[in-house]
């Protein structure tokens, strides 16, 4: 019986990976995830296909180009693009049998049909946290937010790191005040002042005919530097006279102040005046996280305050703040400048349980034991020479074999071998359960 | 500004679930997953959408019809539509990254455009694992997959289920001798027997045009009853000439003898001449797992042993076994018939901690403290009555309220309340978090 053999492959720009490096990133999913349910954030998970209508109900931009949007029988539906139009949707509809403030965590896939470039994903995991308020939200968790990034990019194994932290509304309400009508654009604008430096970006301010001396105010005050108390005084000693502004500057400080409290290193936070989200959609403080030694990776962890999350769904007012991880371009990121170590275990397995003469049944009840005592571990049925049966474990980077023959099972005993060290002895299996748990 | 409102809803046949049961769902899948891992399972995963071609290689039956299948740009796209024939594909695919027996699980969404009916699902989790041999895999395998059933089900809280077994040679072989031409058809029939009966299932049999002594042979072969050890001992005292029978009845027996080994009681499995599994795929060993108590709810835990996986994308000769837990269709019947409480906690948040005239600092200091334990919480932000902040413990089911006052900060205690019983006490954190984790 001869069959056509369609050649295995996967779609460009989907990401797909060998077990060593999906264990890895399961790990880091993993611990996300820990920290997300540690602040007390409650899991949701919606469809991945929702009807286009509710996804599209904000239109416009790059998001109509990228959709993936198709019709099956008369419905006209399409994959989401993001995990807070669902989320906008999911709180609108079930708005009677949710709690606020309503604390949620979302992990899960989206679809962008991206041009096809390197790093750049079609399908990619976003996990977010958000909390959602009733008609209001204490500005408290805006600065709550800031320790749930730390403690989570601190358990991802980073120390240096920092969370910037800015305000649209003092950026809004300084714009108001030099006279800048399209603050949209400027706030564009010096968005890019990382990508583009600064004289680009007072060029590109000039020719949205901006008079001179405005450009001279946005400049020195995008350049305001400091620690976070004197990037505050320096907005206070400006005495912008713009309600906006002081708001926004009221906000900031408190932000700063309460971040304290949550024990965030100083190191951890600082306030930079250029960041701004290119979105539309944040109102009040935003954050973008860096990796200091690696900055051109750009932000890891953004988000930020906005007004009214379900505008599109739901008259009632729900304001919010929330931050989103994209962890499979972190994760291709981090991988393709050697920051992580890919080459680690290919398998849960702790233990691989070698049957030396076919001794199975005492085989089956070591590993039986093992795994009652939340050990993973496996046995090698195939009869092959022993040989082979440690190369197995070896390709597998599982840290300890056990083998079990004659002489074990008359002594009551197993043969326990450290597969990193090479060091072996012949013990009772409750010892060597403890070698392998202090390992 | 007033806005064109859509109204938040979801597509037919689409599950989403409010907290406390999306809560209680990825309880469920955790548990899988961690029964997976601890017998040394490697998790992958793949793309939800691939190359058509791809995913219809084998093509036929309702798959074409059910799939959802799309194109972008040039690109003719579907999403998956099981977990197999990714693994097929992905095992084809990087044959040479991996390592033999490769032991893959995988938990994940797929998606089929079925009718709309009650209880189907056109996107849903499947939680699969596979033993893939190179060349040849050893039938101890087939035997051990029936433990983690068993283990996976009891740790979800089940007690009376039984793993119905059967070989398909033995089927096979057995129609051989009996003289039965068109096999599948047979099996097609047979698979019926619990829904139809034993009289309509002769009916059908002889509509085959079988014969009256063949149909009879067949209905008392399925119809061998009794303990495992005497369902083997009466198909060994048929004497049935015939090499697949002779085969297949030496495996069923291995299996059976093997599954002891594994620590598998007695009542919860059981050889089920009946038991084909529709699919022409299987070609050995077949599971099928009934919860004792809810028959109607059909098999929970599927799956068997096929002696080539790929053949579509390679080959190499790939044998296999294993099975796969529904857990969508699953969880939706065990909530319909209140099988399983979804009125259990709505929150990861094991307390609740109010700050009292806002002594904010103190608070954080104390939710901090019980995240490095491990214990998840959250802190009342909102500036409400203090009965506000308690319903909102009682709405989530928080176990537990840390209150902080004056008189708290002054003596260094919290006063913590249990939700449940209603006891309070004033002790130092330390205390209340051992009263937290005896709990």
């Amino acid at each position: 019986m001869s069959k056509q053999i369609v050649k295995p492959s996967i779609l460009p720009g989907f990401m797909e990976l060998l077990p060593s490096d999906q264990i890895l990133f399961n790990w880091m999913m993993d611990t996300i995830r820990k920290n997300y349910e540690k602040f007390g954030f409650i899991p949701i998970d919606t469809p991945i296909i929702e009807k286009s209508e509710i996804l599209l109900a904000k239109g416009g931009g790059d998001t109509e180009k990228q959709i993936y949007r198709f019709t099956k029988g008369e419905t006209d539906m399409s994959l989401r693009f993001d995990l807070t139009v669902p989320l906008a949707r999911y709180v609108a509809q079930h708005f009677s049998d949710l709690t606020f403030p309503f604390r949620r965590y979302h992990i899960g896939k989206v679809y962008r049909g991206e041009r096809n470039q390197k790093g750049r994903f079609r399908e990619f995991y976003q996990c977010d946290i958000d909390i959602i308020g009733n008609g209001n939200l204490n500005i408290i968790n805006d600065a709550e937010i800031p320790s749930i990034i730390y403690q989570t990019f601190r358990d991802l194994g980073f120390s240096s790191f920092t969370i910037h932290i800015n305000n649209r509304k003092v950026l809004n309400g300084f714009f108001e005040a030099v006279g800048v009508e399209d603050k949209a654009m400027v706030l564009r604008t010096i968005d890019k002042i990382d990508k583009m430096g600064l004289e680009a970006v007072k060029e590109e301010l000039l020719n949205l005919t901006i008079s001179n001396d405005s450009v001279d105010s946005i400049l020195k005050f995008i350049q305001i530097k400091g620690n976070n108390d004197s990037v505050v005084e320096s907005l206070k000693a400006l005495n912008v006279d713009n309600e906006t502004f002081r708001e926004g500057l009221e906000e900031l400080s408190k932000v700063v102040h309460y971040i304290r409290y949550f024990n965030v290193p100083e190191e951890n936070f600082s306030i930079d005046l250029t960041i701004a989200r290119g979105l539309d959609y944040y109102t009040g403080t935003v954050y973008e996280t860096i990796l200091n030694d690696y900055p051109s990776i750009g932000s890891v962890c953004s988000g930020g305050r906005y007004d009214n999350l379900a505008e599109y769904y739901t008259s009632q007012k729900l304001p919010g703040v929330g931050i989103s991880i994209g962890l499979t371009r972190l994760f291709y990121q981090l991988r393709e400048a050697a920051i992580i170590d890919t080459n680690k275990a290919s398998t849960p397995s702790q233990v691989l349980v070698i049957p030396l003469e076919n001794h199975l049944d005492y085989a089956i009840k070591t590993a039986s034991s093992l795994r009652e005592r939340d050990i993973p571990c496996e046995i090698y049925f195939d009869d092959v020479k022993i040989a082979k049966k440690f190369t197995y474990a070896d390709k597998l980077s599982i840290p300890f074999v056990i083998s079990i023959g004659e002489n074990e099972i008359n002594t009551n005993t197993v043969s326990i071998k450290d597969m990193s060290t090479g060091e072996q002895c012949q013990v009772k299996l409750e010892e060597a359960m403890d070698i392998i748990s202090r390992k």
